[in-house]
C-alpha cells in the first residue's frame, strides 16, 4: 500500500513542530506538504527542515483555508491522505468540509471558533464539529478532534485511567503549568488572539452532573506538581472539558491553568479596558478595528520566543475514582523542557507539546490503529498505543499512583 | 465699538466649559459660534446653553480645522474677532494661520503637536508657535498661547510671584493634583490620545540652567497640599516648563503631576505592550492601525465622566526666590470642585479648570487689557487682572506666604 501524503495546514510555531516530527517519521508517510495563507511562512519551515538534513519530498502551497473548495482541490491535487490542521481556530469547519469532500483523514488540535463569537454554549463541540459526525461517517473518513496536548494527550490520560485504574471515575482535574521563562516583559505562548479568547468568556466546568459557570481567575488553587513544584492555577475554560464530560457524565471535569500575578495583571488591564474584545470599535478617525487584533499585532510573535525560552512545563490529569468499590487516585503527566524542544525542532515547549501529538495521531491513522473511519475525540480511541508512541517521540508519560512515581 | 464675535473651535468637554463661560459673560461679546469636525457635537453644546437659559446668538458650524483656508473663510464669514482654539492639539498651527490671514485674535490652551511625533526637542514652543511670532506681529493680531489652567493660570502664578514677591526667582515647582474620583475602573480626564502622549516621551525639566531628561514616573515626591492633603506626584513633561524657562532662565522650572498606583499600573501595561504608540502597526489581516487611537476608542469619553465626578483638584506653583537678598517662598494655588463644576456648566473639574481661563483671556482681549497685538505666553502678560477676573469667574486664587493662607 502506498504511503499516505501529509498536508499540514498552518505555518506557525505548532506547524513547525508538526513538520519536523513528520519529517523525523518520514518512513511512515509519503510526501510532506505545508499550506498557509502566507506561503513564505511555509517556505521558512521547509528551510528549517532542510537545515536539519531531512530529505523526504517537501512542498509549500498558498491556501485560503476558509474556502472548502480550495481545501478540497489542494487535497486532490496533492493526493493527501492525512490533513493535519494546525492553522487558526477559525478554519476547522472549512478544512473538515474539504476533507469530507476529498476523502482525506482530518486531525486538529483545538476547537472550531467563530471569529465574532466568544465562549459559546456548552458543550462546545456540539456547536460545530459534532454536527458533522454523520457526514464524516458517511464519507468513511477518519476525523480526530483535539489531538494536541491539551486537548489531546490529557484526554488520553483520562482514558488510560479508565482502562487501567478505575471502573468508576469521580473526577478529572487537568492541570497545565508552564514554569518556563521567555525573558520578555509580556508575551503569550501561542496566538494571542486565541490565547485571550480562552479567558474572556465564561469558564465552564462540569461538576455534579451539570455545567457550572465562573469568571476567569475567580477560582484559584495551589498545586504541588513534579519538577515544577508549587504553582497557582485557576479554573479555566478549555476544549477537553466539553468532550470528557460527555464520556464521563458522572465525573467532575475541571481544567486548571497556571498563571503568574504579572500575567493576570496584564490580562486584567487589557480586559477591563475592552482591548480584548473581538467586536470592532470605531476610532475618532472612523476606522473600524477589532481591539484584540491590535493587541495581537503589538505582542511578540510566539514563535520568536523559542530561542530564549528556558524552564519546564508540567501538564497532567489528577483522576480520582474507584476499582471494585475501593477508592484511589492517580496523577498521569508529562514534563517537557523548552530549551530541549528548541534544540530539537526550533520551537518552544508549548508549541512542542501541542505539535508532537497530532503527528503521533497521524502515524496511528497511517498504521490503521486509529483509522476508525468516523469522527472521534481522543478519549474515544485506545490510549496506550498513542501514549507509548508519544514516549518514543519525545513526550514520555509518567504516573504517580499507589506504587510511586514511574513511567507508564 | 461693536462687540467682538467669538468662535470656539472644538466641541469636547473643555469647549463646553468655554461656551458656558462665554455665555455667562455675554455682555462682553457679540455672537457665539462653535465649529467642530463633527457639527452635531457643537449642536449638543448649544443645547446645553439653551437648557441653562442663555440667550446670546449661538450657531454651530462644521469645520476641518486642519485646513487654514477653511478656518480663514469661516472667521471672515462670521466676522469673528476672537478665536478660542480648544480642539485637538494637532490643529494649533492651521488655526493660527487662519487667524493671521483673517486678522482675528487667537487663544489656545495647549501646545501644538504633530500627530506622528512625540516629545520633540525643547523648548517645545520653539518648534512651532514661536516661529510665527514675526508673522503674528506683522498681522497686528493678538495670539495668546497656553491660556488654560496648566499651562495658563500657573504661568500667571509665576508672574504674580515675580511682580509681587521676589526680585530673584530660584525655582518654580508646578504641582497638579486631581484628588477627585470618577468612579470608573479607568479613565483619562481629557483626550486619552493627548493625555498619554504627555507621558510616553522624555520628561524635560529646566534645572541648573539646562534641560534635564528623565523618564515618566522616574522621579516621584510626596506633596502636602491644601484641601487634598498628602499626595504623590511625579516629575512630568508639560508645556509651561518650555516657556517659563525662557522668562526665568536662572530658575529651576519643574512640573509635578499626581498619579495613583492604579493609573501608573494601567499606563505601564499599555506602554510596555506598545499600545500607546503613535506609529501604526499592521494586523494579521493587513489593516494599518495606530494603537493609541484604538486605546482612545475603548476608553470612556472624558466628557461622560462629569455627572459622577466627585472630589477636588489642587493646582499651584511653589515659587522660591528672594527679595532684596532675603530668601522666601510662596505657594499660589486654586482648589476646584468636580461636582460644583458639573452643576454650573455640565463638565467635570479638569475641563472646568482648563476651560474657564481662555474665556478670561478672551474677555481681557475684548477689553483691551491683554490685546497686545503680538504673540505672548501668559507669563508675558499682567497677571493680576487675569487672576482677579478668574476669581470672579469661579477659579479663585489663594496664596500661602509668610502671613498665612489667604486669597490674593
Amino acid at each position: 500500500m502506498a504511503k499516505k501524503n501529509v498536508l499540514i495546514i498552518g505555518a506557525g510555531g505548532v506547524a513547525q513542530v508538526v513538520a519536523h516530527k513528520v519529517a523525523q517519521s518520514a518512513a511512515e508517510f509519503g510526501a510532506l506538504h505545508i499550506a498557509n495563507r502566507t506561503q513564505s511562512k511555509a517556505d521558512a519551515i521547509i528551510q528549517t527542515l532542510r537545515d536539519k538534513g531531512h530529505r523526504m519530498p517537501f512542498a509549500s502551497h498558498a491556501l485560503d483555508a476558509m474556502d472548502p473548495a480550495a481545501v478540497e482541490a489542494l487535497i486532490r491535487q496533492l493526493d493527501a491522505g492525512i490533513v493535519i490542521n494546525v492553522g487558526t481556530a477559525f478554519i476547522n469547519m472549512t478544512v473538515l468540509e474539504g476533507c469530507i469532500r476529498a476523502g482525506a483523514a482530518y486531525i486538529d488540535t483545538a476547537i472550531h471558533e467563530d471569529p465574532a463569537r466568544i465562549c459559546e454554549t456548552p458543550p462546545w463541540y456540539g456547536n460545530y464539529e459534532w454536527k458533522r459526525r454523520d457526514d464524516v461517517a458517511k464519507a468513511g473518513i477518519t476525523a480526530i478532534l483535539g489531538a494536541g496536548f491539551d486537548p489531546g494527550v490529557v484526554n488520553a490520560y483520562a482514558r488510560l485511567a479508565e482502562d487501567e485504574y478505575f471502573d468508576k471515575i469521580d473526577s478529572i482535574d487537568i492541570v497545565d503549568i508552564n514554569a518556563g521563562s521567555h525573558g520578555r516583559w509580556f508575551a503569550t505562548n501561542f496566538d494571542p488572539e486565541i490565547n485571550f479568547r480562552e479567558f474572556t468568556g465564561t469558564v465552564y466546568s462540569w461538576q455534579g452532573g451539570e455545567w457550572r459557570e465562573n469568571r476567569m481567575f475567580e477560582v484559584g488553587r495551589e498545586w504541588d506538581l513534579p519538577v515544577v513544584g508549587k504553582q497557582k492555577a485557576y479554573l479555566s475554560g478549555h476544549d477537553e472539558v466539553h468532550s470528557l464530560s460527555a464520556r464521563y457524565p458522572d465525573a467532575d471535569v475541571r481544567f486548571w491553568m497556571g498563571f503568574g500575578d504579572h500575567y493576570i495583571n496584564v490580562f486584567t488591564v487589557l480586559q477591563k479596558l475592552g482591548l480584548l474584545s473581538e467586536q470592532p470599535v470605531r476610532t475618532a478617525e472612523g476606522l473600524e478595528v477589532v481591539p484584540l487584533k491590535v493587541v495581537k499585532a503589538v505582542l511578540p510573535d510566539p514563535a520568536s520566543l523559542a530561542p530564549d525560552y528556558t524552564g519546564k512545563t508540567c501538564i497532567g490529569d489528577l483522576v480520582k475514582g474507584s476499582l471494585d468499590g475501593k477508592p484511589g487516585e492517580v496523577f498521569i503527566y508529562n514534563v517537557a523542557d523548552h530549551k530541549q524542544a528548541f534544540e530539537e525542532v526550533g520551537s518552544q515547549g508549548i508549541s512542542y507539546t501541542a505539535g508532537v501529538p497530532p503527528v503521533a495521531a497521524a502515524i496511528l491513522v497511517a498504521r490503521g490503529t486509529w483509522d476508525v473511519k468516523k469522527m472521534a475525540n481522543v478519549e474515544d480511541l485506545p490510549a496506550r498505543p498513542f501514549l507509548e508512541l508519544l514516549g518514543r517521540m519525545g513526550l514520555p508519560t509518567r504516573v504517580i499512583d499507589a506504587t510511586g512515581d514511574h513511567p507508564i
